[in-house]
């Protein structure tokens, strides 16, 4: 038997922890069309405060989720893209949409 | 243009709340195969403490994932085991982990 017991460092674990959060998948979500400005992502997500959305966004950017862009314009611009890695995340997140609306009225506690 | 600014109780951010943290995709993947005894889930997890395991298994039941099941014998016996929804929960782990194997070193930042 393969040993199943070994410390969970499988890609599983480090999928959640790129990803498993309430905000994440949603961020990923709300940029799915083109690249938004911090403003238009806050917009997108109300219920996210100004400094959680920051600390998510540079916590994506370190995972390799999204790519930060600044334009030298006056005033200053900044964009947010998805990278390959969160682009090949929505089907995922679509799947994971499904099962939970699927399963929705199924909560059986025995 | 679809109101997306509207408060985020979307089945994702359900879903998230579902499975979103780190134990818990780990434990329905270690159940994949048969019921199992808390001793048998945690031997398969060692890193996680079972104080922990206790919380998240009870966490899993109410939201639907497994099931616990006590066998009036002596000593007396309880297993846990998937729900249809956790069972249908392990292709998009799978795809999850393909994804993270996939993309394990493109970690671009710009």
């Amino acid at each position: 038997m393969k040993n199943e017991t070994a410390e969970h460092s499988c890609p599983l674990t480090k999928a959640m922890a790129n990803i498993g959060n309430k905000w994440k998948p949603i961020i990923v979500c709300v940029m799915h069309e083109r690249n938004l400005r911090f403003g238009e992502i806050a917009a997108r997500i109300p219920v996210i405060s100004r400094k959680v959305l920051t600390d998510q966004l540079k916590e994506m950017e370190l995972d390799g989720l999204l790519t930060r862009q600044e334009f030298k314009e006056i005033p200053p611009r900044v964009e947010y893209g998805l990278t390959e890695k969160g682009k090949a995340l929505l089907p995922i997140l679509k799947l994971l949409q499904e099962w939970e609306t699927k399963f929705i009225n199924q909560v059986s506690v025995v």
